[in-house]
């Protein structure tokens, strides 16, 4: 029997797409072997490759001159790799800090090259990013850097700011919702909370910014390089790859991002309204900065919380423990998180609630 | 119908591991989720992932003082990140050159270092990686890196030289033999060949070694943030990974790496022969470099390899095409490829023969 798993990642997906993943895994296509098995260069593989790029950019409507990049080493190594390609000697990045991740991107860049903080609400963790109007922006900033979603505390980007080259760490809500690309330098994404398993990282950048790369940095740690030869410079992730490609299929099949985030908005509302509902539980994150996709929050008394997490596990409602951080509870309900598990945590929020309220 | 998978990388893999990764796609263990579903931090994965070093331990004997990391990229983020953390200023590493990727490594670290060829057979690429008698070794060099096996020649270091920082890219051997790890500062391999599906880089290393990397680089590319975090300082490919346990047990299972290599022997030594008993095929590489994993020849009359491919392809021979630097015919035979498989191209190459000769 399948879980309704609230895992922030490696996160839950769509059980037809593993249905599908499972009846193929030994005879891809009637080829006599598995899709891991097969040459990244050959035309199974070739095909699945490409048709998950053309996904991608039908399902954000991505303009011309943008290119959709396999690479690998997560959002943590996105960290370093933006500085050494985009940032050059003298020059000033942005960054804003909005949590945890935001905190890691900033370190790894500081390391590297200089570092202005647009805007730090580092204090105000984990209720909210930033607004809009206390961003302090540097004239001329190489970039600006933001973390659209903070998995841990469950606050999210509404807005986005305008600039140049803005970049954006979007691993827990890419493909959530629509997105105008045209408005980022560079986003990435880790795939294993809404996109895919483990192991394959999305990036989605403006061809020009690779152009900016320093000679020194060593040829894998090149965009450009990505860019060049279409993430197949050397053996891609292929299996991640076939997942994120049978997510995409399953994304176009539901209708595209405008249902989805519809969808998406649907089941965070239900919960939240369910949070609010009586004193017992409190949302962690403000309202006006509350994620669609990681929905955390405390029960007015802290020491029943284990219980909760320890009865909801029995009732067959994984992974609600929130980050060992910041405590509390998380409901992560991305993209391939399903309405019905939604309703059943719902349920049990009040049956607990009427036991131990 | 399975057929028999050739390919060099991504390459075939034991049916037994596919057969289990199917069973429980959707439901590992009872808990109701894919293995691929749990976060990597949780009971379940971490199992999985502590398994999986110890059996790599358990198989290749590794002493006290080395750790097994599990690292993404391929080999080539090795090329940049050997040199970035172990080749300081003003050192020079030794590298000796003996194809295709060996040039790669040599390339790389070229742009981040100062790199002495200790040995070039670069001229008789295809046929044989350099001699231990001809290797011009720098006194007090960093390292000296080599490739143990060139997949795209089919030439393979038999006897490894002693050296007091050995780094050797195993990307297309490792765990097809006993090795003697204490020999080795650091051994590398890309899963896809001899390991698992694509997506994870295995590393073993002396821990020591991790100590002299300069502060400058970033925490991602460190060897020593893999070993503080038990290669968990970010997500951790857990799909690959979990393939990799199985293979693991697998080879465990079949009675460790003499077994292995026996039977590896075996299948190639019948191949060799089947291509020296006539005029017909050619062996590329020189007999006492012939790989036991790439098993490379060609048609006297180049003109029929097409064809010769062809044919194969429609008796479910797959993926025997040479690599398109060097054409004619290639057979990766690694662990998981059957002995029956090795039979059947035998006989082809018989009827083949008797067709065309």
């Amino acid at each position: 029997m399948r879980v309704y798993n609230f895992s922030a990642g490696p996160a839950t997906l769509p059980e037809e797409v593993l249905q599908q993943a499972q009846s193929e895994l030994l005879d891809f296509e009637n080829s006599g072997m598995s899709i891991m098995e097969m040459s990244h260069r050959g035309k199974e593989y070739s095909a699945i490759h490409n048709e998950t790029i053309e996904n991608i950019k039908k399902l954000l409507a991505i303009p011309e001159g943008y290119s959709v990049l396999f690479m690998t080493g997560g959002a943590s190594s996105q960290f370093a790799l933006i500085p050494m390609n985009l940032l050059g000697e003298g020059e000033v990045a942005d960054y804003t800090n909005s949590g945890t991740w935001a905190a890691k991107a900033i370190k790894e860049a500081k390391a590297l090259g200089q570092v202005h903080i647009a805007a730090d609400c580092g204090k105000e963790i984990p209720t909210r990013v930033p607004s809009l109007e206390e961003l302090d922006l540097t004239d001329n900033a190489a970039y600006l850097h933001i973390t659209s979603n903070e998995t841990i505390s469950g606050a999210q980007w509404k807005v986005f700011p305008e600039h140049e080259t803005l970049i954006a760490d979007m691993s827990s809500d890419i493909l959530s919702r629509p997105l105008d690309v045209s408005k980022f330098g560079l986003i990435y994404a880790g795939a294993q909370k809404n996109l895919g398993p483990a192991g394959v990282t999305l990036v989605i950048m403006k061809d020009e910014l690779a152009e900016r790369c320093p000679e020194s940095v060593p040829t894998i740690m090149r965009y450009k390089t990505f860019i060049e030869n279409n993430s197949l410079f050397n053996t891609a992730p292929t299996f991640p790859i076939y997942m994120l490609c049978l997510v995409t299929r399953w994304l176009l099949a539901q209708g595209g991002l405008e249902v989805v985030e519809k969808k998406n908005r649907e089941k965070a509302a239900k919960l939240y309204a369910a949070i609010d509902q009586s004193d017992f539980y409190k949302g962690t994150a403000l309202p006006e900065f509350r994620s669609d996709m990681n929905v955390t929050f405390r029960l007015a008394n802290h020491e029943l919380e284990p219980l909760f997490i320890e009865e909801a596990a029995k009732q067959q409602l994984k992974g609600l423990k929130g980050h060992r951080s910041v405590g509390g509870i998380r409901a992560s309900i991305y993209n391939a998180f399903p309405a019905e598990g939604v309703d059943a945590l719902i349920s049990f929020m009040k049956e607990f609630e009427a036991t131990h309220g």
